[in-house]
């Protein structure tokens, strides 16, 4: 049920047709990738998906918005998460139901993810505005653990380090999308650190 | 002796008259603040540092610069840092390292640190360029760690984790100045991230 609301929340907000939503996204996709992100305009784009521009309009401002729209929920719903985790739970533990969680979202986007990520990394407008994305969510999760009662320092340290784990974890899951789903990457990358980070205390010079 | 030779290799390049610099910097930074980012023209900073446009050409190509010049030599040099660090050196062991020795670089940028970080926070423009500054660090971070032998996935989380305590570090010391130095502050989110991750392990929902 949960899961369900978040879903909603998300990216997948409930529009007139799904489908030609998605007809556009991967039309886009597969532009973006044939010919550079830069070289393409939204008629070549509504043009292979068989639709209008008109069409087009209702579902996105412009053709970056094909890869960042909903993207401004992400802050929002990991926060919501991070706030709503157990009483009981310490800091951390909190952050990394809030991460697994929100990553379940995403199940749905394997098909979308590895390329979506390809067409930003060929882009540094578009890192940027991914780069603009992450620092919101870094912003998002330190004031939620700020509500949860963490001092602002940890909640700053902690909310980077959520964040960092979010990205490689995606980042994991789209370069390999079939070892492993997001929500299981989030755990592994979390167990990874513990077991880097667990045995050292930063050694005096 | 290693730590003279990283400092003349961050931002303090033997330049002719490093006067002349801290006063262009200094003036720059007052008349940002006082103005704001954007109103400021470089002949007002010339003005007010009381030297020549020419002068100031000579040590930054424009205002932005003032606030980012030599921030393109912090990737390398902490990438040189992990990879000269000893060879017994657990990952996460060689980026602590690494990044202690760089933050005792920073050490003669208190009076900046805080109000350049003030500055930074009033444009999105600005935040931007930070961004993108911790990017490079973050890839240079996870080459390095690649080069010390970490598998990929592991050298891209060591990586991100490492830029996050770097800039947490950063901001813990630039915030409060006077509490300890930043190489200090550094050790204090490693261990502060140790205590919060070792003990718990991402429970299944």
């Amino acid at each position: 049920m949960t899961q369900c609301v978040i879903t909603a929340k998300i990216g997948t907000m409930p529009r007139w047709d799904p489908k030609a939503e998605e007809r556009l996204r991967n039309a886009a996709l597969e532009l973006f990738l044939e010919h550079g992100y830069e070289n393409v305009t939204v008629t070549q784009i509504t043009e292979r998906a068989g639709l209008t521009r008109r069409t087009f309009s209702r579902y996105f401002t412009d053709k970056r918005d094909v890869l960042f729209a909903g993207s401004e929920q992400l802050p929002p719903a990991l926060a919501d998460a991070v706030v709503r985790a157990g009483d009981t739970l310490a800091p951390f533990e909190a952050l990394l139901t809030a991460l697994v969680e929100i990553a379940g979202v995403f199940a749905d986007r394997v098909p979308h993810a590895a390329r979506r990520r390809a067409v930003i990394k060929s882009s540094p407008e578009l890192q940027e505005r991914e780069r603009t994305k992450f620092a919101a969510v870094t912003d998002a999760l330190a004031d939620a653990l700020q509500q949860r009662g963490a001092a602002a320092s940890q909640a700053l340290l902690l909310a980077h380090v959520g964040a960092a784990i979010f990205q490689t974890a995606f980042e994991w899951w789209t370069d390999q999308p079939d070892h492993a789903d997001f929500p299981t990457r989030i755990r592994e990358a979390a167990t990874e650190l513990a077991a880097n980070v667990g045995g050292s205390t930063p050694s005096a010079e």
